[in-house]
């Protein structure tokens, strides 16, 4: 209980867990506390070092607001938000691939009818978007609702400069898939792009010797009752970062071809008088009693 | 590189990390990244667990302030500040023993002449604090820096209510130890105390069933030139709370007996109308160069 020393104090802490009322709160967190105490001694944590790192968190803290979370940066960063995510979707083959929240998702974005330009006149490349939201076993889901964002061509979201952007949101909005399943819209062709960098996250990277760089990608959370939420990204297929993503997202399945098509008729009926991208994505969610199934 | 899951990520991050110039950036990180993994494994943390989490570490953040340091307290109470400081104080007999600094130092407090009052007039029992400071074989400290502070009888430290002190200090100070190494002042004595638990680490004791109380005790952070600087607290002795300090810093050879005093003539010449508490510690400072001795 006293002279605690190197060796006696992770059990005295553990200890005074006994208490805890909730079974899972009292695993979490005499795990943490076993595995914060291993690390502090595998490296011998120094006090400057120890100053630093608090110093870290708080400045960490003080740079989360509203339209900027550095916490889910540094998760995301240290691989940590990509293994929880591997961990919760152990899916059965028809379901989508997960990937990521990522900093940037605004809850209850604004509802636009399928076919709608979200680009807000930011320039860019157009793109015509498509996709089809069913069950795994290939069942349609009508009525499912599909939240997307994604960055401009300078790697930016709205959010980030929401000061220039008429109305409070663009490359970003909600579609409900129609009785097929189905749903479109039109947008600019997103960029790769650098995560925030200009704070404690960036430093850290910096120091460790690694970009910051995220693959060019579209986000996707859909959701329809019965069924697991899907947070997801489709990646434009030959961006020079799909290998080295400083988010530890990309998988093979997620990947498509943003295909140049010509200026013409588009599939959804408009008339394109220049060039645009076309990607199509067929989404397969899976019922809630999968979750967590080794 | 891509197609990460929970078998692989790990390896990918600190892969990563490969092009770190600093080798003792790549050991902290690639260390922090497979204990952090490996708890996440270890509990299979939920979605809604790591949501929890990004929202508790950045309330956490938001917590903090020039005067309200929530990480230190998180550290403290995990046993991590303790843990750090036993790793980085294994000196020789001799040397005074070392504990957590706490969220509620100063730098660079006022300085003031031995013998002074610095209790600004908050209500309590008289104090008188003398002490030395001395190497570990014994050689007096001429010229010691000893920065001392502690609560009042509610608990609670001159920046928690500076709206209410005047001079924006109290029971908090800087002595310079004289030819003998010694120093003294008046105060009044210490109570135990909740640390702050009106934020997120107050509601993470509550969940995990513990009490936030603290021993009274005295903090001290002296400093000379040539020696490792001592940060430390003496404890009340019979204080409820010795052998459950919220924050693991008890040892035996901080506690003293606060011992009560009849009115009269005190150590140090005052006539004192009332009784009075004295506190004596002789304090061991380390040389340099023994720091991290096994």
């Amino acid at each position: 209980m006293r002279n605690l020393n190197e060796g006696t104090i992770t059990e005295e802490v553990v200890g005074r867990l006994a208490g805890c009322a909730d079974p899972r709160i009292q695993q979490i967190s005499t795990s943490l506390v076993r595995h914060l105490h291993a690390f502090v001694r595998d490296v011998e944590l120094t006090q400057a070092e120890w100053t630093y790192a608090i110093d870290f968190l708080t400045r960490t803290g003080h740079m989360c607001t509203d339209t900027r979370q550095e916490f889910i940066l540094l998760s995301d960063t240290l691989g940590v938000s990509m293994l929880v995510d591997a961990i919760n979707h152990r899916f059965p083959d028809g379901a989508t691939e997960t990937t990521v929240l990522g900093p940037f998702y605004v809850e209850n974005p604004p509802v636009k009818r399928s076919g709608t330009d979200i680009s807000a006149g930011i320039p860019g490349v157009p793109l015509l978007v498509s996709g089809t939201v069913a069950s795994a076993d290939g069942t349609p889901l009508a009525g499912a609702i599909v939240d997307i964002w994604h960055s401009d061509q300078d790697g930016y979201y709205d959010v980030q400069h929401l000061d220039e952007i008429a109305g409070d949101h663009a490359l970003r909005a909600r579609f409900l898939t129609d009785a097929r399943g189905a749903f479109s819209f039109w947008t600019i062709k997103p960029a790769f792009y650098p995560i925030p960098h200009d704070g404690p996250v960036g430093q850290m990277l910096e120091a460790q010797g690694r970009h910051p760089y995220r693959p060019a990608h579209v986000h996707f959370m859909i959701a329809a009752p019965g069924f697991e939420t899907l947070i997801t990204h489709v990646f434009v297929d030959g961006d020079p970062y799909l290998d080295s993503d400083a988010v530890f997202g990309v998988k093979d399945s997620l990947i498509r071809d943003f295909a140049l098509q010509p200026a013409g008729t588009a599939p959804d009926g408009r008339e394109m008088p220049e060039p645009y991208h076309h990607l199509h994505y067929d989404f397969g969610l899976q019922h809630h009693a999968a979750t967590r199934a080794a």
